[in-house]
Order: C-alpha cells, then structure tokens, then sequence
C-alpha cells in the first residue's frame, strides 16, 4: 500500500492541497451519510431498472428503459431526450452547472448481455433476487426487500446488467441526490450519453457524432462502467487494448483423401499450418513477423511506476489457471498489456476424439487475434501478418482456390478478416489535467489513490467513440470483480454500490 | 504396357513354359464361354446373396448369409461348417483335390459397412439395382434382371457389398461351376474361410486359430477381396501398410482464458502444438523423429523395378486433388508407401468460425496416425513419438494434469493411442514360389502380367490374422476400381464380375 501511494505522489504531486483532501474527507462522509439514510430508495429504483428486460434485440423493452432513464434523468435536473438512431435510441442528458468552466461527459450502457436463464440460480434474470452472499458459497434470498430500509454491505444484487451495467447508472443518480440533498452541487457542466447497444459493439454510437456533434462535446469522457481492479480497490482505466481478428486457412486436397493410400505423398495442411503458425511466433513469447513490435515507443520511468503500482500477484493468477509460468519469464501481466498480442483462438482441421477419421484434411483452419496498443493499427498489422505469410511461400487468396490456382502454387492461405473494421486500442496519459483531477478526486475522497490501470489488457467497444469524439476518456468503474459479468448469476455487491455513490460524487465535485 | 511385359519377364523368369501359357489361353477360352452360357445363373445366385442384409451387428441376417453361404460351398463338393466364434459365426469349407500337394486357404469378407439409405439412388442398398452404367453418369435400371439371360459386361449391380465383398465370393463360386463344367478341376486343395466381421476389424479370426488351426492351415493364403489397380488390370497384393494412431494433447490453462485479459502472459496450448508438430515432420515430407525411418531396408534393384512397373499417372492424381506438387518432389505414390507416414488426421483447440471465441484455449488435441511398413513396428514407433515429444521439453502424462504436475512442469503433453494394439504391416515377397505362381496363373490367363503391388499404402484388417497365420498371403482382388466401397451406391461392374471368374479359376488351376 505504502508503494502505491508514494507512486501516486509522484504523479498528482503538490497540486493536492492538504483543505482540498479535508473537504473530500467530509464529503465522503456526508454522502454515505446520506447514503445509509437513503438505501431503500436507492435499491427500490435498481430493483425497478433491473426488472426491465434489456437485451439489445428486444426494442419493445429497451425502448422502456430508455424512457425509465429519461426520466431518472429529468427528476435530476437535466435536460434529457431521445436520440434516434438506426438501432436502438440513445438517451442523452444535460446539466449545466453556472460558473462552471469544464464539460464532462458521461457515458452509460443500459443493454445487457442475452440470457439463457436455463444456469441461473433464479427463475428470471429479470426478476432480481438479493442474496446475503454469493450464490455458489451458500448466499441466502433476502426476501421482502422491497420492504427493507437498512442493506448489508456484502449482499448482492443478482440479475441480469446488475453490474454491468445498471449499477453505475444507479450510483451516479444517488450521487446527484447526495450532492444535492448536502448541498455540494456538482463542480463540472454534465451531459450524459446512455448507450442501449453495447453489446452488440455500439454499431450507432459513433454515426451518432455527426449528428450530435454539440450534444456530445466536453473536455473528457468518463465511462461508468467495468468492474474495478481484483482487489475491489477503486480504480480508473487510462485505455484498453483493441483487437484485429483473421481466419487463415491452409489449403490441402480439394477433399479429404485416405491417409494411407495418399500418406507421404498429398501434402497435409494440418503440418501446414503448424509450421505456419510456429513461424509466428517462438515458444519464448516472442512474435516473429516483421515490424510486429516496431511501433511501440519505450515506456518512461514514471509509466514503469505506475504500472509497478498496480496491485498484482500473478503467482496467484498462475495457480488459479494451473499454469507454472508465463509465456516470458521476465514480465508481469501488467507489462504484458503494454505490447500488442498474436493469439490463435480456435483451430481446427478435420476432427478429434470419436469423429476422427484416417485422412489427410481438405484444410486446416487458425482464427487469430490480435490484441492492439494504441500505437499498433489493426489494418496495418493485418498487412505485417499478410506479408508473413507470403514470405513463407504461400500464395494468399481471399476465397477458396479454383482448379487454376491449385495447379499453380505448392502453398496456398486464405486470410481473411470478418471484422468489417478492427476495434482500435485507446490510451489516455494519466498525466493530463483531466486524467489528474480525476485522481485527485478519488484519492481525496478514498485517503488513497485509485488503482491507475495505464491499458486493460482487453477491448472495449467504446474505444472507437472515444476515437472518434477526440478529447480525453477514461473508465472508472465501481463493480465488484466477481460479478459474473456476462454470464449465468451475474451480481453486485451491494456494498459496492454504495462505494460507488461516493466515488461518483467525488467526480462530479472534481 | 510394354514396360509391364518386360518387368514381368525379370520376376517370372524362365519358370513360364509356353504350353502353360497356351493351356491357360484355353482355359480363359473355356471359362468366358461357360460364364457367356451361364450369366442368368450366377447373376441370380448373386442377387440372392444382396438381399440378405449383412451389417455385422445384425445378428440374426449375418446368420442367414453364413447360411446361404454353406450350402454355396456344399454345392461345389466342400465339406462345410460354421465355426462359433465370441461375435459372428466364421464360414469354413474345405475341399481336398486327391493328388494335390498344395493347398491354397481362401479368405473372403460377407459382412459389409452400415447403410444409410438416404444418401443411395434406389430405395434400399439391400435390394440390388441393376444399370446400364455408372447411376451418377446417368445409368438407367435395367428391368425385370431375373428374367434375362445375357448381361452387358458394362452394367453395374447397385448394393450394399455389391464390391466389398460379395462378388469375389461369386465369381469364385462361379468359377468353381466353371472348372467343374469344362473339365478342369483345381489343382490344389482348398480351404476357405469367410468373415462376418471384417468391418469390425475382424476381432475374432486371429482368435479362431487357436481353436482350428488345422482346418486353416495351407502353403499360402488368397484374399479374394479389394479392388484393382486403378487400370481394372487384373492385380495382385502383396502387402499393406500397418496403422498406429496416438492423440497429443498439449495443454494450456485449465480452462480458457480471456485473450485480452490475460494475452501476452497465459501461454497458449495451439501454438504449443503447432511447435510440436512442426518439429515432428518438415514440409518437406521427411519426418524429424528419430530413429523414425532406421528399420527400414534399401529396396533392391529389382524391387525399384516391381514398383516402376506398376500403371501410374500421378500427375492426373495430383490433378484430381487440386494439389500443385507432393510432398516430395521426387517420389511416385507407389514410393512413398514404402515408407512408414506421420500424418495428422485431425487437429483442434477451442472453436473456428461462428464458434471461435476471443480467448485462450485450455487444450489443443492433434490426433496423429502413423503408417506403418512391414519392417516399422506400432509400438516401436510410438516410444519413438513419445521420447521426440519429451526432447522438445514436455512432460508427458497419459491422464489430463493434476494441479500438483501442472505447477510443476511448463509444458505438460498427452500421448494416448485409442487403440489397444496396432495393426501390423504385411508383405508378402513376390519373389516366393507361392508369389510366383500366381503371378504365373494370371499372365498365362490374361495374356499380360498382373499389376503387381508390393505394398498397398492403406490398411487391411486381415493383416492380423497373415501375422498369425505365419505363410504367406496375398491379395487377388476383381471388383473395379470405382465401386463405391464404404459408401453409397457401392457398386460392381458385371464386366469385372465375369472377368474375375477367368481369373479365380486360373488361381484354382495354378
């Protein structure tokens, strides 16, 4: 811990005033004062939002939410509407706050992942259930919570988007009723953006730009949604990794032919493809297409801190996967996020186990990704690997081969790409004014600064609208890590919502 | 062909007499003019046995073909009966020719491959349609086949073990009735075995020598079953590769992990693989493991011969394929399966396509098959794969790793071979006075020498059973080459069927 805050020193430095932090103290305890005041409000208007199905493709509901939202939004003082789009509609909001000189923009996801509520501990996913703990260690239903003024900390919410994500839109309307009810109103202008597709990778968020273009500026974006760092410490995400998916096939005979009366004589795609693939990238982690690395720029010393400052302990990680060490040795999970990654997903030629038969393969198959940086495009790290292959003597076509092109090259790969586009990596300095306000805030109002996370190592579609809006973004998220985003039994702590509201207003007091 | 005549004549040698070749000359004569008188008959005979199903597990018709085919052999003066066996019964005949110093074991396969009635042009693969040709080149049904008395050589009878295997079981018969009728009787004693399991990989004949060894005991061993060259040329079989399979599991973390959560740091299982197997085998076609090809002997100078002279056209082969090249530049088909094959018949981690996700895999399986030749055993040449996979620094487990070994070892392989033993390789030497003289019989018979294969690139089942035999054995086989086997609309060409009569009845008379 002590590391952390000297690295945080470093970076926020002396523009933290020793009355800024006693102010943030005494705000934190005045909004879970309120807070602790307030929870049967706060959970009766998660539980309704919750029990609005939000599954991207069902517009009947989503169309409810968006009205549900309008109007939280309406009670907190903003101007809020409707915007249309090709999909579903984006509700949009604005507060002006008199004498304020910055803009923040706030983005929200109301839509949540399909449900199959088949692996739910639940009838309905859309019918939330409080439990006093984790479903899978022995957590109890509360019953009657509806009924309830005081909730436990460590209870959860269970329902599908209850934490990702309806709870950060929750915990920023209960800090607007915090600030307001303590009378420390906002410091920033607030417009908000909700976006009802995110599952479906945002498809009409950035055309929504060219349209709103005045609705949507701001001097940074704060995306209210992920779960926080493993230790459930606060946190913020400086960027996130984009990613460039290719198929590559590798071409045998037209049809799969008898292993033993074509053995040693047709050639065998699956040998193919290993020795491909194998000249990708060694064992040692090490990615061997030309020009894979050659965009990255050093990182400085004060980013090594801040990435050393990251709670971590890979040794657990590692035994949790049952794997006995890294790909490299020499770097920890956080450094491994700092370089673009080649990956082969899936792979597959002809068939294992029972459905094996004694052929050669007609093909054999490799669905790649790449995992993007910042200073790594996808299209021109497409072409690097494109060129790879080529120059181990293949012939690259984008459709299957026809009799002409079989009987002219030894070696032939399809590669294609099914992404229309790749997602791009985003990246924010942590040293900028804005990123150091934030911060501040969090620091301030927690006694210790936010776990800063410099690139998550995964993808987040809101990359592409924070590229194309083009101020400053980050997260900062509140959920808990053990959520079961995505998946059956997905949960809040409620005792994470609860920090959230605090966290929420310390930024909307920034 | 001239090519063919002259390689036979090094082979044959001076032991082909002219008054052998005349009397042969005549009996070809004599016997396509009995079966041109007789075609209603033998076709019926054939039709009959169509129509009892024969799919191995159906007990209670397998009866019935062993049934049909004792009183078959009753017929024709052998002395017959069926041996109980743990699965289906075996048909065994013998029928000794009072002077004869040789006796000749015939085997022949009455089971066929399961049916699928969907995927066949006539309503049932049981009952058997006759065409003027091939059904998908537009071959018409022949109507009312019991009622006529002459049959075009290129009309093709559509059943269910049409060629594997019921007709070699007729021409012999047919020729039987020949021999009888014009007067020239074997010149061998006979013994003959039929198998109900052959396409269960004939799990009870080795079994069934150690109960009657003296009713199989014989000088040399016909398999009157399998189709011929690719050229319909009549062909003799001297040998087959042998199979031993293993799957390799190369594992990854214990289950699969985000890519971008954890890319860069969680190694992954199909890059591992592809290592692997990359170090297996060049693409070059030469297989990296060691000792893999130190028990094979240089072929000699007259061997090369034997296999120069076999009818090829690679190229139309290749062609045929949509492969530019094989896998060696310079080596024929008929070379390459004189050596043993490391192929990969099927390979998977995680899913491709719609399927694929963006993660790690936690396993990735190839499952690999090795040919093998006479002299390259199963279980030799998988303690050879196993130590290879150790040199590249795996650990091998023969179960899926527990968390104390998964700790322990960096890179953890599985070797496992489904098969509880491998089938072995035969060869037979051409060169054997056995060999010889059937090799004699057909070039007397047919005017030219037979195609002689010294090993066939696949596998026969009956290898085991050549093993324990402990004589020499070979393949005699009739059907054409384009018959279907295995799949829908199996076929014979009547053509071929009549043929092989002169054919069997010339082995009879060698």
């Amino acid at each position: 811990m002590k590391a952390h805050r000297c690295a945080t020193f470093v970076l926020v430095g002396l523009s933290l005033a020793s009355n800024a932090a006693f102010a943030q103290e005494s705000l934190r305890a005045k909004v879970e004062a309120w807070t602790a005041a307030n929870q049967r409000a706060i959970v009766t208007e998660f539980l309704d939002l919750l029990a609005i199905p939000n599954v991207a493709a069902d517009r009947a509901n989503i169309e409810k939410n968006a009205s549900m939202l309008k109007v939280m939004l309406v009670k907190r003082g903003f101007k809020a509407e409707l915007l249309a789009t090709e999909g579903n509609p984006l509700v949009w909001g604005e507060r002006l706050v008199p004498g304020a000189t910055k803009t923040v923009l706030i983005y929200c996801q109301f839509d949540g992942q399909p449900v199959s509520p088949k692996g739910w501990a639940q009838p309905d996913p859309f019918v939330p259930f409080v439990r006093t703990g984790r479903v899978d260690e022995g957590g109890q239903e509360v019953k009657d919570v509806r009924s309830l003024t005081k909730f436990d900390d460590s209870w959860r919410v269970y329902a599908r988007s209850a934490a990702d994500s309806k709870s950060p839109i929750i915990a920023f309307m209960a800090a607007l009723d915090a600030l307001k009810a303590i009378g420390l109103p906002p410091t920033v202008n607030l417009r908000v953006i909700m976006d009802g597709e995110e599952e479906l990778s945002s498809p009409n968020l950035v055309p929504a730009i060219a349209k709103h273009r005045d609705k949507l500026t701001a001097d940074v974006m704060l995306v209210f949604d992920g779960p926080m760092h493993y230790t459930d410490q606060p946190t913020v995400v400086f960027g996130a990794r984009g990613i460039q998916t290719a198929q590559l096939t590798v071409y045998g005979p037209k049809s799969g032919v008898h292993s033993g009366n074509y053995g040693n004589w047709i050639p065998n795609p699956a040998l193919r493809l290993a020795h491909l693939l194998a000249s990708m990238k060694d064992d040692h982690g090490n990615v061997l297409v030309k020009g894979f690395y050659d965009d990255l720029v050093p990182l400085t010393q004060e980013e090594k801190d801040m990435l050393a400052a990251i709670p971590s302990d890979d040794a657990k990680l590692l035994k949790t996967f049952g794997v006995a060490k890294p790909e490299r040795d020499d770097v920890s999970l956080q450094q491994a996020f700092q370089r673009p990654t080649l990956n082969i997903r899936g792979m597959q030629s002809a068939f294992i186990g029972d459905g094996a038969r004694t052929i050669i393969p007609d093909r054999a198959v490799a669905e790649i990704d790449m995992r993007l940086v910042k200073e790594t495009k996808g299209g021109t790290m497409l072409d690097r690997l494109r060129a790879h292959v080529a120059a181990q003597g293949y012939h690259i076509v984008s459709e299957d081969p026809d009799d002409a092109t079989r009987a002219k090259y030894t070696h032939i790969a399809k590669i294609t790409s099914p992404r229309r586009e790749p997602t791009a990596a985003f990246r924010t300095s942590p040293l900028l004014p804005e990123s150091r306000r934030v911060i501040a805030a969090l620091e301030n109002v927690w006694g210790e600064p936010p776990v800063r996370i410099r690139t998550a190592g995964g993808t987040v579609p809101i990359s592409q609208f924070i590229d194309a809006l083009g101020f400053p973004a980050m997260l900062v998220p509140i959920v808990n890590f053990d959520n079961n985003q995505h998946e059956e039994n997905e949960n809040v702590k409620l005792g994470a919502l609860f920090k959230g509201i605090v966290t929420y207003a310390a930024v909307l007091r920034q």
